[in-house]
């Protein structure tokens, strides 16, 4: 057996996320058969995040295992003969250590969220940027993000649905990066909570559009209460960028 | 009547073109309907350039005169809301002189062309870029488009089905400028001929890939005829920016 890992870019549009589903399309399913197709094997792909239904991912890493003599290149080349047309792309694979694991190996998780301000509707971005219609006061959102960077009991950004066994993390870098159209937002940290990036993107929103104060994202936080959570970003300005591990 | 200037972002990858057909849709009959159901009215909407199926636009401008009052904001968001769900959107809309014509007045078009260059195929921006899957020159791309700039015959990168009186125009930029993920090509001219955008971009990658030298584009323009043409690019690519007006 040769463990491989990969660097996958996907569309969420189409996707009830990356995790394997009884009820419709996911990415690691499309990933899971395009495997088979190639090599005959039956494998499971495991990543490093489990992104939600819509959400994207520009260089999401996964590994799989394969018995079939096959080199890393001709590997992604392979998979993504039999990825089209699901909108799912290796860009690139290489050889790693049996114990080496996409999920459990990782050290940092970057993200991106994308937000375009415009009355318009969206039209080739659209489930790819949060549209909001209200201009965004930067400064102000900065300073709401700086409140939440560091170690803290992020209970009230986190789902409910949420099985990490505990709220706290320590939250590396929330940047508030001008871009032409808007706002996007970077988070790292070496893990989050399951809906921790939307959930803080929704409340920089509220900072940004002067209907919270950076003292209400504190506040917000302090409070350890999901009822205290003052906005959920949508899925769709989400894009999980990419991941580190300790060899890199 | 009161006449309306739109500026308009489209995903082309829908419609047949910007103009109205018998046989499928185009943006121009995505907004004559909407602007039927917003006034009661038939209009003409007339457009700085009639792009070809699958082309995009940023900054599309086009007119049409409004007998019914309404003023410029309300227009364009009663157009917004009936042009769901097609990917069509108003940037802007303003009042202009009866005599002021979207195309017949405009002075300069910008095009923008993405390149993107990997071996994984596009995941979210099939049909919005062109993808090549191996390294480009830049230097020398520069090289050949410095032998466009300029007044010149371009019958080479002229489609058959032009109805343009004459080959010569004035080709007043034509810069590629690297991105993360490849080349942009920027295109500026008071006007140019059907397909000589893509036909200009097809050469250049020719020379990107060091199958034609810079030399060879100077060789294509000199000989005034299509079968010189070394490859027209797909519509993927194309985006029209802006149209330049006296006024502005």
């Amino acid at each position: 057996m040769t463990r491989f890992a990969l660097t996958i870019e996907y569309d969420g549009r189409p996707f009830m996320g990356w995790q394997r589903q009884d009820h419709g399309p996911s990415v690691q399913a499309a990933l899971e058969r395009a495997a088979l197709e190639v090599t005959g094997e039956t494998v499971t792909v495991h990543a490093a995040g489990r992104t939600d239904a819509g959400v994207h991912a520009r260089g999401m890493v996964a590994h799989l295992d394969i018995a079939k003599p096959i080199t890393a290149f001709r590997l992604s080349e392979a998979l993504n003969a039999r990825l089209r047309p699901d909108p799912v792309a290796v860009l690139a694979a290489r050889e790693v250590p049996d114990d080496w694991h996409a999920r459990f190996s990782c050290v940092a998780r970057h993200y991106r969220y994308r937000i375009v301000v415009r009355r318009a509707p969206l039209t080739w971005q659209q489930g790819l940027a949060w549209r909001l219609t209200t201009p965004l006061d930067r400064p102000a959102m900065a300073a709401g993000a700086e409140r939440l960077v560091g170690r803290h009991d992020f209970t009230t950004f986190r789902s409910a649905h949420c099985q990490a066994d505990s709220p706290l993390r320590t939250l590396d870098r929330l940047d508030v990066v001008p871009t032409a159209e808007g706002v996007d937002v970077y988070a790292s940290a070496r893990s989050f909570l399951h809906h921790q990036v939307r959930s803080m993107v929704g409340c920089l929103a509220l900072v940004g559009q002067g209907r919270w104060s950076p003292d209400d994202m504190g506040a917000a936080l302090a409070a350890r209460d999901r009822a205290a959570l003052g906005l959920n970003a949508p899925p769709d300005g989400l894009y999980f960028l990419s991941a580190d591990y300790p060899a890199d």
